[in-house]
């Protein structure tokens, strides 16, 4: 049992990207990684053997405010933690709660202490300090617990944007002195990544990364992007955070994005990823292919009968065929949403394999800018 | 490529209960039996792979009024058939959409030709005649395809009952004759089963047994019981339908039932069965076990985490806790229903071999006898 290790094999020569490898006591992780979110304690629509055999998954995140909500901290203790409730032995990393405290829940209230928040669920009021933030992170038993943040919007003023960096810093602390003085839970080590944050300030993004990397955390996270900017400001201002943090450390952006956001904020160094785009767009029959991306309800595909994706070698991109998905669609059927939702996630995890071994070989650059126009391909 | 194949193997000297084997070009299906129910061309909630490996299904069952309005007959024809749209390649047993045009579609009427009725889809004007769906059947492909019948209602009365009887056989010769001139789809023996109705009127029931056995069809169904009437109705029209329908050949109870229903129809004599209630109810938070019934909604299970169904051997139900599913289902999460159809399914599936072995060792009427009450049981 030991805190997070992170070894960097490769930095790419024509750019920042990096392979690399992380060990958590739950197992080791192939970086760049990509995440799947299980929301609610279940990845949307897929099992747990099929994220391990068709997706690939290596690592899976959990939303502390939704698993706080339900099934709430005295179930998951009985439980022994999320990892046991869900029947997943692979590592688990969970947010904060901070952005669906700002993006779902009712009326909050925002002060020093903490966020006074109504449920989504019943309007009951709660409220996430920083260390009880720590407190359910550790009852979930996260093998990767973020550090409580405000994220502020995109369009936050400078003056908003550096009260709200200095808050997050405040919050960081508490949470960092409270995640130092309880234990591990279940038996597994778990460890603690801060948060940068600071808008698209170039002096405050600064600012946050030294802030945050001077806690000598096992790994460090870039939050705060893809919340409205525009695609090329949130490619500065990862760029500027990679370079600011440390470089023996894992750094993950948090949230982001698209396959070719993924492909692009390799390049600038960052290790891990999450996103729920690939299972709730999937949801929405929007399909992530290797050879670009399909609206599954159009009537083009009606009678056509080649498989969702030849490129994945996966069963599921082999096994059904679009006319079917798209059938399963239009009639409802719950088994569309499986099927879109393995499909992306199983492109998204071939993509970061893909991604390393490109990395690895050292044409990293090439075939990157060789594959970001076909991803983006609407068929 | 030859026509279905009945072997009887061996009849139960306490019972009417048989065990066997039906041979279709898609390979062989050991009876007594259980087909799960897909509905527009995928079993709710459920896989191809999950159930061939975790629910052992060997027949599953389309429904033509369905897949009739969706994907639409040129969809399927393109497509080569039901079992390539869905990539499914063991037999196929379809309906003949009189049930659903009764229960679902919006004003019908019925006269001589067959019955008009409005989709519930679009509220568009269709027929169906008996030929009308034999052509569709043919069109899907279906191994087992079933004449079309009026299925009346459990209340009717003897007139009605008795007119409603001479109708389908009248549409049963049409149906026969329309079938006998037209050739199988797609490379493999389709087969034609009639359907017994005559309410619960002793004579019309045992008169419609002889009907529609003297087509010398290669299997028989009994129609028209779960519809409204008590329990042991249905086991005393059930018992007298298999007293007069050939040894030599299946004998299919249509829609039926719970897994004591099942039971008690095999030890009468039936061989195939076919109902949404393992999917339907469970995604209904109701889970048939070993070991009884369960709510999963219920709190009692909140805390519960012991297997599913420790007395099943597939994967599902020794991987996943009553309180992981019960939370799955609180949550409103898609993983639920899937988890709860697979459930299910296993388990009646599971019955149905079980029952088979008990037949071929002899003891199956005290095996079913101590069974009953424990599945009964509201755990």
């Amino acid at each position: 049992m030991a805190a997070l290790q992170f070894n960097l094999e490769h930095t790419d020569s024509a750019s920042a990207a990096r392979a690399g490898t992380i060990t958590t006591d739950h197992g080791t992780i192939q970086t760049p990684i990509f995440m799947p979110v299980g929301t609610v304690g279940s990845v949307k629509g897929v099992t747990q053997q099929q994220l391990k055999t068709d997706v690939q998954a290596q690592i899976i995140l959990g939303n502390t405010y939704h698993l706080y909500l339900r099934p709430g901290m005295e179930t998951m203790e009985a439980a022994g933690g999320l990892h046991r409730l869900m029947n997943w032995d692979r590592p688990i990393l969970t947010d904060s709660g901070g952005y669906q405290v700002f993006s779902l829940a009712g009326t909050r209230k925002i002060n020093e202490e903490g966020v006074t928040f109504r449920s989504h669920i019943d309007g009951n009021k709660h409220l996430f300090t920083p260390e009880k933030v720590m407190d359910i992170e550790r009852s979930i038993g996260a093998d990767i617990m973020m550090a409580f943040d405000e994220c502020p919007p995109a369009n936050s003023t400078f003056k908003y944007a550096e009260n709200s960096m200095h808050l997050t810093h405040r919050w960081l602390d508490r949470c960092w002195n409270h995640f130092n003085n309880t234990p591990d839970r279940y038996g597994h080590t778990q460890n603690l990544f801060p948060i940068v944050q600071g808008a698209v300030f170039h002096d405050l993004r600064k600012a946050s990364c030294e802030y945050i990397a001077s806690k000598g955390a096992t790994g460090n996270a870039i939050g705060g992007l893809s919340v409205g900017e525009p695609e090329e400001v949130m490619y500065e201002i990862a760029a500027l955070c990679c370079e600011h943090l440390p470089k023996d450390k894992p750094r993950y952006l948090m949230g982001v994005g698209t396959p070719w956001n993924i492909l692009e904020n390799i390049a600038l160094g960052v290790d891990m990823f999450d996103c729920v785009m690939p299972t709730r767009n999937g949801r929405n029959a929007m399909l992530f292919t290797t050879k670009g991306v399909i609206n599954i309800d159009n009537k083009k595909w009606e009678r056509d009968f080649s498989p969702i994706d030849p490129g994945l070698e996966n069963e599921w991109s082999q096994y059904y065929s679009k006319a079917y998905v798209r059938h399963l669609f239009k009639a409802g059927e719950l088994l569309g949403y499986t099927i879109a939702s393995v499909q992306n996630l199983a492109f998204y995890l071939w993509l970061v394999r893909e991604a390393r071994k490109h990395i690895l070989a050292g044409d990293f650059m090439s075939w990157k800018n060789e594959l970001v126009p076909v991803l983006k391909t609407r068929l």
